[in-house]
């Protein structure tokens, strides 16, 4: 069925809606394939349903293949397995809870681990049942602080989230690797410009773990990529090369010196230029000492001092990943006035152990490296204080910034900083849930056993958003015909009736060979605009019925590759596919 | 792509789950078709995700085939619009409620008029526009008080609706017409046994409605159809044939007598067979008097006398459906101790005129009918009450019970009573939302003018459980080809590896000419046992590669029509595909 725009629900608008900040936001709105209906929350209109529609259908099939089995869970989910987890509080304000009318808990699934893994506990008791993968393709929920990107970071959005069972780490290795697979597919079918990289668990606790970043500046995702090597890692991941440590023997002895008013790195430096001006110091040759307040699940919260070269900041989203699932929060002038021996400015290493604060260093701060710290006294400075002879750290942190030229964890080349917008994410979970909820499978000498679970989610309605801010281009939005919402768009440019009704059999041609096609047949609307909106709403392929109609020819816009070319009215549909195609 | 039972995600349970009242309910859980979550909130499992996709591809065509347009609304819907419309309180408990982070009130859409009618305003602006059919295949959410029919009545459940938006009557009655069409089309290809209802309308407000029920016993709803004609209608909507008056002049004039103690209907039949046997009375000559409490949306509460023959019960259903959007409640001990002028137990039309109470009366009680009816005293009745004479009712209302046999309100045959599951519902909605809404269209003289709006549901998840309800017998469930998740379902029933071959042969070949096909291919299951699974499962075809292999058969078992047969192997496809297409 051709869809002709004469009937289309749509509205193109020539300005940016005042409240999008990003490029596909504004597009997605000007080119009407989406509308706000709240903060984060967002309407597909007709073109923008049926490009997920089509992005779903590339998921669905690549998850087939891997012979996963999808399945339809509820998004209101009753608070028990939550609880059981204890996401029902890891979550915190990020989970939507509601009450129903008999004041019983519950809550807008954000992911489905629990009700999974309670699935497969009520249908499956034997190893035989194993291996399985189980999908969906659902609408969640998360209550994001700040839902400002459109649908690349929405509160309702769609996802596809699979989970493997496997009765040994082999199994679950071999999910994880065909999810690895099956999203390279579907990613490189859609046409997405992404990086595979390394990550940090996040708030799901397990081990091995890769996100799957679409390179695109409006990412909210910091990832570093190797100049040597294929190496990409998320900026939470990336994991410093520690110096080999040195023997501390004849070093020069650490001595207290007054320092007066030198609160800061920059003072301090300022200082030793004046009063050590033999040593040239530094910002790296000094040691920045931070103070925590951190508390486990369930635990009371603790001091925890971090220490990391001078020259660098801290990185608070790594410094949070690396002590997760930890809450964490910088000290505040209140845990200074509780705790008299915290000198603000001057905190050194050796307070934090006389007074059992335990401190974790950077790996850059090894055994025989000499330091700048503070002397845990007003206006005073120690120098030459030497790791493993005057401190002994409790263990090391990614702490520290990543900058741009840092040497890459795997010794080959630097690490170039980029932006990204999280589109899959695999995650090899482990027991943590099976464990939760029992689920206790008779393995082949009938002993009870766990079965270990993989988690991978890739996000389909964010995958829209993520097409446009990377396809898009100063006219507007740009599809793959893969995915897009009509694979040919056929402009009726001519006045003549006969170019009218040769356009109407093209179209219907095109959709009879099976290409999925748009028709501008709006009679009081001029080319100069039917152009525009054609370049805004980004079909690969437009077929302009024009001025040439009259010596037969119609003109063919390649809106994906660009470049435009005249061919025979008759040839026109052979030419259309073979664009489509890609041949 | 072939599906082995191998590898199915599915559990048949030989017992009904403890918590399942209705045989759809059973059989899903029981056939690993769905699984419960919550009360009233259900995951489907892979058959039953297939069967309702399956459901949702008929739904949508239909709708394509009328021109509507897809869109996709979110579940997670602010506040504003809904106290726009005063549904954020008409809805009352029903509604699921919920806070975000910074504390705004969100709600979960039960269903979208308010949207669609804001998206409409947004979009469109004249009269050119018009008209427009928008439709959505959606989760919608209704915190039901008793959530215990299985996925027939469901918390979280899928729905499409859809809304038509027209510039006059016309256009509306058009559109109408059209979804009654679609519905029509959709229920035949699905295979449902239904009847078409005259409806009230509900807490929607407005006129023209009609509901499409599926017959049967666990229905909630109960309808009449006519032994003379084609007319159905839903209870709250049956209307009650009203005799001619009669003149009063010349009848017996009113007397009171004590009746003491005759505070029912039985004891004033049974006083009135000791005081005037000549009379003959029975409960029809009593006129039976309730008191209600009634607010009017935004009102104060009122009190409300309603009047109907004795012999009827009054069925506060279609009390609350005539007097809707108000609320309803019996009066209460409280009501009658501040009003000292009613008299329990001897209620009468009299003191309630004389204190200003409304009285409706039942369409039967119309002037010249004649009533023993309460005195307004303790103990006492008065006989030969005559209405128009004694008491002028303020209206009429359709409050008594219906009763198998009363007479059609056509006056052709009389009235069967049935149980049925509401399914679709489509509605002449009018202004209610555009006006709410101040939805402003140029119509084409440049003048304002407000669209007037059909709303059009069916219950999609419901309709797995309704197919469930009807089709079903007692071995198990019974799919329409239509719809149901495989086709045929080919079982190896013969231990002979060639047997075995054979049937994947077979189950490869039947894929390969477009028939969804099930394998059981499960190692070390018993004949006996994939028979009742078969059977269970339902699909429509079940092809038996069994004993008969041998001898060059496989067995053709109809599931849905019945009857078993012997083919040629190398004639099953064919066999099987004529089944399938019904040829």
């Amino acid at each position: 069925m051709i869809q002709r725009m004469s009937r289309l629900f749509l509205r193109t608008l020539r300005e940016d809606p005042a409240d999008a900040e990003v490029t596909s936001h504004k597009l997605l709105v000007r080119a009407g394939y989406m509308r706000r209906v709240a903060p984060g929350v967002y309407s597909l209109l007709p073109l923008g349903l049926r490009l997920m529609r089509n992005i779903e259908t590339v998921v669905r099939e690549e998850m087939d293949a891997i012979g996963a089995q999808e399945i339809l869970l509820p998004a209101l989910l009753p608070r028990e397995p939550y609880e059981a987890s204890d996401r029902w509080t890891e979550y915190g304000d990020n989970l939507f809870r509601l009450k129903d009318r008999r004041d019983n808990d519950y809550l807008l699934g954000p992911t489905h681990e629990e009700i999974f893994t309670l699935m497969v506990k009520d249908l499956y008791s034997s190893y035989k049942d194993f291996p399985a993968i189980l999908y969906q393709i659902q609408t969640k929920y998360r209550d994001e602080e700040r839902p400002r990107a459109g649908i690349l970071r929405g509160r309702e959005f769609v996802m596809k989230d699979s989970y493997s069972f496997d009765m040994d780490e082999a199994g679950l290795e071999a999910a994880y690797q065909a999810h690895r697979t099956a999203y390279r597919r579907i990613f490189d079918r859609l046409g997405v410009d992404y990086v595979i990289c390394s990550a940090m668990s996040g708030a799901m606790g397990g081990s091995a773990s890769e996100e799957f970043l679409a390179v695109a500046e409006a990412g909210e995702d910091t990832f570093v990529r190797s100049t040597g090597s294929d190496y990409a890692a998320n900026v939470e991941a990336v994991t410093t090369p520690a110096p080999e440590p040195g023997p501390v023997e004849g070093l020069p002895e650490a001595v207290v010196h007054p320092t007066p008013g030198a609160t800061t790195i920059a003072a301090l430096v300022d200082w030793a230029g004046r009063a050590l001006p033999e040593r040239a110091v530094t910002a790296a040759d000094t040691l920045k000492l931070i103070l925590l307040a951190v508390t486990e699940p369930g635990g009371e919260e603790e001091l925890l001092g971090v220490a990391i070269p001078g020259d660098r900041e801290v990185d608070m989203k790594r410094v949070e990943a690396a002590l997760e699932p930890a809450a964490v929060r910088l000290a505040e002038d209140a845990d200074f006035a509780r705790h008299p021996f915290l000198v603000k400015g001057f905190i050194g290493p050796r307070a934090l152990a006389a007074h059992g604060v335990r401190l974790l260093v950077d790996p850059r701060v090894v055994a025989g490296t000499s330091w700048i710290a503070g002397a845990d006294a007003p206006d005073a400075h120690v120098v030459d204080l030497v790791c493993g002879r005057d401190f002994t750290p409790d263990g090391t942190i990614e702490a520290a910034e990543i900058r741009e030229g840092d040497p890459a964890p795997d010794g080959r080349g630097t690490l170039t900083l980029d932006r990204g917008i999280e589109i899959g994410h695999i995650f090899q979970l482990g027991r943590k849930y099976t464990d939760a909820f029992e689920v206790d499978i008779l393995d082949e000498s009938g002993k009870r056993a766990r079965p270990t679970m993989g988690s991978y989610g890739i996000g389909v309605s964010r995958l829209v958003g993520v097409l446009a801010e990377q396809l898009s281009d100063e006219r507007g939005l740009r599809w793959p015909a893969s995915v897009a919402p009509y694979q040919a768009h056929v402009v009726i440019a001519n006045k003549d009736a006969a170019a009218g009704e040769a356009a109407e059999r093209l179209a219907g041609d095109l959709d009879a060979a099976g290409v999925s096609t748009l028709l501008d047949d709006r009679p009081k609307v001029s080319p100069g605009v039917k152009f525009r909106d054609s370049e805004l709403l980004g079909m690969p392929v437009v077929v302009v019925v024009g001025r040439g109609f009259s010596d037969g020819l119609v003109e063919l816009r390649d809106r994906m590759g660009g470049g435009t070319r005249e061919v025979p009215y008759a040839e026109a549909v052979a030419a259309v596919r073979a664009l489509v195609r890609g041949d």
